[in-house]
């Protein structure tokens, strides 16, 4: 009973609808966002855009990983307190619930523990996570929220970036266009976007940039076939671990709206998808693309932007007599 | 005819409501927003949320004028390019349309002269209008922005800061507690908070936070009757004139949505309400106010914050290999 049901479904679709159907492919539509615990997200999503969560008052969240760019800051690298020059290209935040593990060498296991890296870096938000309690704790509306979403009255850093970690897993960008022809909508892409998509799978991307985030799901040596030439110092994994096995390997990362994520790889060398896909296509898998055939691949990747989390800006309550004050030039 | 109609609304309003009726009042409610060309509004949010029009790529209005908290940065004076440290405290974007003129000194006639001041000024965005011309001309969803809203394939600074102040000019936030009580809802305010408002007025502050803004409306000398003193440099009107006369004198600023714009005064030396009210009676009105007379007026002020500004964060369309690059360490 179920097969012949199965069987009709594939008919009236069609063949080639039925070969694209999500389990046949490598890569399958990103789920939309669930939202377990509105009270939650909604003081994340503030904790996220408020700059009172750094030293200076000025960087907050939204500014390295701009949910108006795809969740990025299309930097080389991030500029944090005091104009400090980053030590690496700022990830997108977008679909990041789908990673592995989080930052380029996966040091954090969770988005929670990721949120409270950057506050705490010295060369980031310039914070601590004792400070950002205080700031927190010091506005009545922020201790609400905290009693609503986590029944306590004890504001913690445990639940700022629990917060904050639950509104990032809502940034999902579901029903891109090669979402919609993965669903059987053969109208959803030209025929270069498919042809596009053929030579990814066969030029071997696909071995790394694979599962519903297109990446995010494995590490991986940078210069698997010819070594990847930088100045960026990050040695990968092998910073975590003094491996010399795990040098210059990284979380590969989402290639989802990677159209809005520029510049690319882990010291944001390449501002262009074209020259990304090219080294790529040499450096991991000792591919030399036409010029055609890489045009073909960026259209096809082009076709991963999906819809971008759409919500107000948040509103942030004023901070009060005890609220520790901003110190941005100290 | 008309005489008794009235008569009957006052009865059935009763004496206070009438008493309180906008006409017999120096401030007047805020009118909401007037949005006259929807195209224009929109593409001056987007450009507003833009930090390509900074020379860092990473500094946008918003960054100043950051409207989830009160349209200011509640920092002092502002951080510019490669962390300078501003010259003076940022005013709020909020009801700025109101403003006699624009800045401290009101040396832009109105918000689209504003707009084009920092991001040419080296201390602030560090760009210039060519290179922001440039930024908005190489991306066609902003190409196609301009040709909707200006009937243009040309874009000009002229387009880029008018759409920023078309969006800028929406930015009005009525429907403050104040302003319910002011037309009639005599539950608005508490004892407290009305005592507060007869003291603004009896002590003199509404000589010059008066109108629907509550200031903006004239300059005045900071320090009539006693010498303000700090170490700030701005000189005010006398800037721009050289004339001794014009010293410390500043436009006086809006109080709508005073709770959320600390820390006060040009050089934002004082974050407290109650401080900033005591600052005011001495040096402008000769008046020593008592810690209850002072509570009462900061009572009456918190008032005055509007419903604000709510809308969806902006999207921006992605830069091109056209695209001049951020450039936040050279």
């Amino acid at each position: 009973m179920r097969h012949s049901l199965v069987l009709t479904a594939g008919l009236l679709l069609g063949c080639n609808a039925w070969a694209a159907a999500p389990n046949n492919e490598p890569i399958q539509p990103i789920p939309p966002a669930k939202v377990a615990n509105p009270a939650k997200v909604e003081l994340g999503k503030q904790l996220f855009f408020d700059p009172r969560l750094s030293k200076s008052g000025i960087i907050s969240c939204n500014s390295c990983h701009n949910l108006s760019r795809g969740g990025s800051d299309n930097l080389q690298t991030s500029i944090g307190h005091n104009w400090q020059e980053g030590p690496i290209n700022s990830p997108t935040v977008l679909n990041s619930r789908m990673n592995i593990a989080q930052f380029w060498d996966g040091r954090a296991h969770d988005l929670k523990e990721q949120a409270g890296g950057p506050i705490a870096n010295p060369k980031e938000m310039a914070f601590s996570h004792q400070q950002a309690v205080a700031v927190v704790s010091s506005i009545p509306q922020y201790r609400e929220a905290i009693q609503k979403a986590y029944k306590t009255d004890k504001v913690t850093i445990d639940a700022i970036t629990d917060a904050i970690a639950a509104f990032e897993k809502t940034l999902a960008t579901p029903n891109s266009r090669f979402d919609r022809w993965l669903k059987g909508d053969q109208q959803a892409l030209t025929q270069t976007e498919q042809d596009g998509y053929q030579l990814f799978k066969e030029t071997g991307c696909v071995a790394c940039h694979n599962g519903p985030a297109v990446g995010g799901n494995s590490f991986q040596k940078m210069g698997q076939v010819e070594a990847y030439k930088t100045e960026n110092p990050a040695q990968g994994v092998a910073g975590l671990t003094g491996k010399d096995v795990d040098r210059f390997k990284f979380k590969v990362p989402t290639l989802r709206n990677v159209e809005l994520t520029y510049p690319y790889f882990h010291d944001g060398a390449y501002w262009k998808l074209e020259e990304a896909v090219d080294v790529m296509a040499r450096l991991q898998l000792g591919r030399q693309l036409s010029a055609d055939e890489t045009g073909k691949i960026v259209a096809f990747l082009k076709t991963l932007t999906g819809e971008q989390p759409s919500f107000a800006l948040p509103l942030l309550p004023p901070s009060t007599a005890d609220t520790p004050l901003p110190q941005p030039f100290h």
